[in-house]
């Protein structure tokens, strides 16, 4: 199924962007009068009619509209630290993305070597990965904070909020999977540190604004395949 | 922790490779007398002391054996049909070893797109990642099998089979889920098809052969994510 992207939802029309237009008249040459599907990044899925196919800027005239479309029953921001290597940070988002993400937070810690992250590019890498999976809604991507930023802003949500960190308190952990199944809402926050943990000031207050310190399991992982593991766990308890 | 591979294991001395020599001696700087850790790639890690510290070929002296380290309880085996583009593969077989597989098949259906795959990059990228994530067995590579010769050599194997197909027989299948919380073994065996899908023949061969048809979910995954959420969901039940 062709899916194309838009937010440029007007009362009864789409007005797609100078790459969309391009790959729809030029790539796939698509003429006035063709059907299409065109997703507003927001939620909503569009069956349209071309009725200007300007390879530069096409317009689709709105047939019906489908919201919720390839939603999922849960709600779930993942603040992750950046990786060194920033493939890694693409192709964890982008999966997520496949299995199911409502938000993606580049958060800094203390420890982390890297310490800016551009997300211009991740956005793109979404809205592809949104099409692919068939989910008019594409991940919120935020602007990159301080970890502790991100905890100060997340103390009064009212939300599963969860902190995995590897070294450190083992005892005091849960393991995700009990943490997932006792809550029985649908608003879940996942924080995971970076290469180098989260430092135990962070943990700290992490722990004080309300996060449950949990554990991944026995196996070593990478900050990315953490975020992963998280992801299925979710997926997992409310997907399959 | 630093872990090093040598499959080269005498009777009371391991000998390391160029690569890992060199790594040893030039990069790490270690010299003859030092305590290091060596894996075999076969579930075995070592506790060793240097004897000979050449940056071409180090011995190390086994001190003490330490069997399945590192070991998960199951045993999986991944027939995934090698993506279009080879990166996505190598994520997923990464991600998979950290978390936990025992052996990688890259079958080719008859739907395949890429019908050649080459192992040899894939094994270092294997080796790298059970270093990385603390475990002493590396998983199997097997050399590319078409997907009939794959489920012809698993017919008589007493094991969960699972095989997740996309978009036929809907209702045939049940969720990967219940199937594997229903298993009371350890052996499984998951084949997962190329992005055109198992062909209705190929489908229907592996369910003659004792394949059950699983769904991953309303999500449409990519083949590479497929893949890490079937892992994940054995990860799920068996780790976490």
């Amino acid at each position: 199924m062709e899916l194309f992207y838009s937010q440029n939802v007007q009362d009864r029309h789409i007005l797609l962007d100078k790459e969309e237009s391009g790959h729809l008249v030029r790539v796939l040459r698509h003429k006035s009068g063709d059907r299409i599907n065109v997703m507003d990044g927001m939620g909503t899925m569009y069956e349209c009619v071309i009725v200007d196919d300007s390879p530069s800027a096409a317009v689709a005239a709105i047939q019906q509209a489908h919201t919720q479309w390839g939603a999922h029953p849960y709600d779930l921001t993942l603040a992750v630290c950046p990786t060194k290597n920033s493939d890694r940070f693409e192709w964890f988002a982008e999966k997520a993305t496949e299995m199911g993400v409502d938000g993606i937070v580049p958060v800094i810690g203390e420890r982390s070597e890297r310490k800016v992250f551009k997300t211009e590019r991740l956005q793109r890498i979404l809205v592809s990965a949104a099409k692919q999976s068939l989910k008019a809604k594409v991940p919120a991507v935020c602007a990159p904070v301080s970890v502790k930023e991100f905890i100060q802003a997340s103390k009064e949500k009212d939300a599963l909020k969860l902190i995995a960190w590897c070294f450190e308190n083992e005892d005091k952990r849960v393991s995700i999977k009990d943490a997932v199944k006792a809550y029985e809402g649908k608003d879940i926050i996942v924080m995971i540190g970076p290469e180098g943990d989260f430092s135990p000031e962070e943990a700290k207050m992490a722990v004080s604004a309300g996060f449950q310190p949990v554990t991944l399991g026995s196996s070593r992982l990478r900050t990315e395949t953490a975020a992963l593991v998280a992801t299925g766990v979710i997926y997992y308890n409310y997907c399959l």
